[in-house]
């Protein structure tokens, strides 16, 4: 039985940032309107970096953040991410501490990320982080007194990059409305894309999967985007209108709410099927998160691009690359991978400036705790209790912070499918039952048991906390509770 | 023989510190009154750093050290102790110089200390050193031109946690006087525990040890408390008042000089020996110091917690902590460890503005050479000749810094036990003649040998660097040295 | 056969630096009276710096370069160059980003530096890069949009260390002019060495080689020294005047231009020969750059020095230093290796403020795509076209480099010996025909090729760009092409 006591400690967790402090861990913790925001304070920096009239960059950068510090904390290699958010920092007049090597850290001797976040949160103003674990970001955050941002968690998201990808596409392409755009490669291993799909399903574009053989986007990424974003699969053969196709585009409804979640067969796609691309968004092959690293990978070269649909889409990369996108489209004139990167710089300005409150007439909303609003009931059950997060790369499981990470999901309600799911809060991986998982559902008030997840999401949120999710029955049985029709069977604990 | 030019070689390392240098290499550099003024001027920059009406902490700090340069140079892992002091240096207006990783430094190429501290020490204003082996901050500091700060030297010590964790005793229980406070874990292995203990005695503390199994206080650690700190020893049994039990507290006596160095059965210990303790101080197994690295090791709960005499005892921790203080302690009213992390900055701004004269009406005695007057004479042997210290971690007898050190010892004399030592100076272990070690002392000038250390004791300053010790007569013999009876006997070299 | 759009490709990669970026890759790139502007700028920086009347160095940096970034970018050990370089840009008011492990930079997915250089030069003002290739430095400039300094590029130059040891000298001579200079140890892989012999006979000295066995300078280095930099072979035996012996020195002719190329035995030598020996420059066995790791090597101690043309002689050494110079020389009055190191900031603050143009009367002279005009006609191949250099530790046979780094060589005209050579751009190795290598040169245009270098030296430069050469007849033949006399001759690709 879990001690009582926990639900104290776990709770504390919750409280534990200061009331103004605001996380950026996800690309959906912004809302469209400050990703606006944060592109028109970032159009202010970029205007002033790139000013012609003077001869290097010299004087350009404001002192907004005079005496401010920020803290790289990268468990994974890294260049371009924490050097422009360092450089960002500085033009801004602050000033950075960094902790770039893992083996020469606290790290090396076992130290927990809960702990680490715990100190350096008071060495610095603002905390950016990259990690191998997905969720790992979200954890930090939870045990920050300063803002988070999350640099890179394992395959979950990187969502400043989304940024500079967006104020790129914007730069090019007017407005980020109505667009299409191709992605190409890894789409599951790699955060940056997810981030990025996200992104575009909100601000309305229409998405078109190229995935290496393999890398399909992975299934909770794909049920989002089509079951809280709103888009539509359409096949991208004209007499195959419905979404039925693998070979088929993520079309975002305009007004989301009034439509419904499957293609309607009477709505004309034949204009959208022949509108160019945009954009073709490239990734390498993230090879540090597959077993086998010898797999067939698409290349985008000039052949590639010499189909007419593709003669004014932008080509995009977050880069690094190295083999899937050939150098010679480098003078291309529709490269602008290496303006993506330039904009990395005015764009964390803005970021970064923003949740230090520096500008007069600018802020992002202050929610309590740092994060957004929840969209569904926040599930959350004891430290080193009841059902764990099935993805095993969740920092929910890695063994050093798990009496610091508690199990805490969202109960997703997926109305159009009647059925229910938690989806993990750090990783945000979907977990529902199946042939291996068989929930049940335990009382701390009664010590009993049931196998209804359903019920469980008709609860008030006060009641959620006196219920426990279990695996299954034998795990809840092994825990102390008894089937709720009390005759307890003689279960393997 | 020794060439005699090696002397003025040997003595030049003595003085090639700017006059107005001081080097804090361990809590001992500082004395009482110094440590209060630390604090004094650390509770203003606190101050600074924690005001309620600013939502983060910008525009808090002073810019007193602008221009100033601080260089980490860290050989050993760390994140709290490099992350805290760059930080306190930013704070105060001032940048940083980083060497974090050994393997991508000069070090790799096979650099001495010695060569690298007098280069780093004409890039910056100030230094702070980790490095894996005793002594090697004392080494650094003789060769540089700037204050050095040691942040942690092998088992040796650890002043500036020191300083954080007496600024937390200090925060919680207003005054450091007539403390009891528990120490907990790896006595032996911990730097943290040598400077802390030497500073709890000096501030009139009650000392309980709790090793881990064979983790005990080392043996000149012990010596020091008792000899030179003025703890006297009083069983935790108060049928067995004396100090002959291992389960022993350390009591320093009010009035030091007018008490002598073992327990008077007379005084009544048992008002003491109920005194509820103060603070319950946790350190990890350093594990990175023994070679066995699977020990039994004790675990601090809310059992061992739920003591009545530890019902208002602070519990403290150096951190990083692995598995010896359970997270549940987090938020217990008692934990006071990320309190004492979250000091380092202001205390460490407070050291370091000290040391840099960045105060009007507040500073640091200054000493010639940088260092504190030593308590026992100093006896220097020509680099390369005469008895190296025995301690094979000692940084002198590391093989890329043996002709950059001396070997240098104080000469202590145990008057109560009327025994006589060498103590390194590096390492500070003491050096008694025993079964292996039979000390004999070589005449340079008569070149004649004696197997008497005490009298070396005897002779005044100017005298002693005409006299080289030896582990043994072989070893003078060896060195061309006759014993003082004329008669050269047949020894192997 | 190549693509012909690779030439467009290849010649923008010319024109990529902004038109007033200037960049410093080897010792050549800076004019006499160029340097002579660095040292007195230094010379400023160095009275600042050094002021007796405050106690530590602070308050004396100016703030000319606020708000500019440097960006160390380090891919080999280094600790003294990079931290001079951050120290530099600190005293002169400006930050700094770093990147100093390549195993946990974007180098580690696989990233290549042209790249990355593209990345970061986005990020900073002005980027110092250090690497194990040589000619990476190079590659590194012609991607970046701000000023590259070379901090060392495998074993061929390192410019910055060469104006610290000329600004030593100078300190310690009054002048550069007429020294003559003996420079002992691992004259073939030390990039030390080879920015310094070029120094030394631009400014009028006679070079003394002590090489360790084997280690003498490359042949490049010598020959270029004896045919550019106008050096006579002079023995060291008065008995045999003339330039054949190995155990020569190398003589500067006052006026190069009226002077044959090798020595005239009408000139009497005899006092040049007697002259005392004004510096000694030690090196360390470059162990990083040998297959064999155990040689034998030179030891420079007091011993070596008591020889009377010694006896004014000042001790150099770039550091750091392992065996080869002994310890005990650190207290000999012509000691200044210490000095030569901490010239090192004085000397690049100088360099740096220079290059950033924050001199108002003061500044290097610009160049159209910030190199020096070439001496010889520059030829340069189509990308993954024709012959690429024979050093394989030159940056353009990496894999990761050669989609980005043309084949591109200078036709250097030894017209002394009437044989022609290609020079790498980058790692500026000569390349002859030999038993291995008989070059032919193809015509783009008309598809023949024949076995002609020196014809391709009389070629205008419009001219050259059509033709392409290929290591001998059978690679152009592989490549499409067809012998000039029309006949194509069966040879296998």
């Amino acid at each position: 039985m879990p001690d009582r006591a926990d639900w104290a400690y776990s709770s504390a967790l919750m409280t534990k940032a200061r009331p103004l402090t605001r996380h950026i861990i996800s690309i959906n913790d912004l809302s469209n309107k400050e990703i606006e925001t944060i592109f028109e304070v970032a159009q202010g920096f970029l205007k002033e970096l790139a000013d012609p009239n003077v001869p290097y960059r010299i004087g350009h950068s404001t002192d907004i953040a005079a005496k401010s510090i920020l803290a790289s904390l990268f468990y994974e290699p890294s260049t371009r991410t924490r050097l422009s958010f360092e450089s960002a920092m500085l033009r801004l007049g602050g000033a950075n501490i960094t902790s770039a090597d893992p083996t020469v850290s606290s790290a090396a001797k076992g130290e927990s990320l809960a702990d680490t976040i715990r100190v350096i949160s008071n060495y610095s103003d603002v905390v950016v982080i990259r990690h191998p674990r997905d969720g790992a970001a979200r954890l930090a955050a939870e045990y920050s007194q300063v803002p988070v941002i999350n640099g890179g968690d394992g395959a979950h998201e990187h969502p400043t990059q989304t940024l500079c990808d967006l104020f790129t596409l914007r730069s090019k392409k007017k407005s980020l409305k109505n667009m299409k755009v191709a992605i190409s490669g890894d789409l599951k291993g790699s955060r940056t894309i997810h981030s990025f799909v996200y992104a575009l399903a909100r601000f309305g574009a229409t998405i078109d999967p190229l995935p290496a053989p393999g890398m399909e986007l992975p299934g909770h990424v794909d049920r989002r985007l089509r079951e809280e974003f709103h888009c539509r699969m359409v096949s991208k053969d004209p007499g195959q209108p419905n979404g039925g196709s693998i070979d088929a585009l993520y079309v975002t409804a305009d007004q989301p709410h009034q439509l419904s979640l499957y293609s309607d067969p009477e709505t004309d796609y034949g204009p959208l099927l022949q509108k160019k691309t945009d954009a073709v968004y490239v990734t390498r092959f993230q090879k540090e998160r597959w077993a086998e690293k010898d797999r067939p990978y698409p290349k985008i070269d000039a052949k590639f691009l010499g189909e007419a649909k593709y003669s004014d889409a932008s080509v995009m990369h977050p880069l690094p690359r190295v083999n899937e996108l050939d150098a010679s489209l480098d003078t291309d004139r529709r490269a602008v991978y290496f303006q993506q990167a330039a904009y990395g710089v005015p764009v964390r300005m803005a970021l970064i400036s923003l949740l230090l409150h520096l500008h007069k007439n600018n802020s992002l909303h202050q929610f309590h705790g740092g994060f957004a609003e929840p969209s569904f009931p926040v599930y959350m059950q004891p430290i080193g209790t009841g059902f764990s997060c099935d993805n095993p790369n969740c920092i929910t499981v890695d063994p050093a912070e798990r009496q610091y990470a508690a199990n805490k999901f969202y109960l997703v309600d997926e109305d159009a499918r009647q059925r229910c799911a938690l989806r993990c809060v750090y990783c945000e991986k979907d977990i529902e039952s199946d042939a291996s998982v068989q929930f049940v559902i335990a009382d701390a008030t009664r010590k009993t048991f049931a196998p209804d997840l359903a019920a469980l999401m008709r609860l008030p949120s006060d009641k959620l906390k006196h219920h426990i999710i279990y695996r299954n029955a034998a795990d809840a049985l092994a825990a102390g509770f008894e089937p709720r029709d009390g005759a307890r069977k003689a279960h393997a604990g």
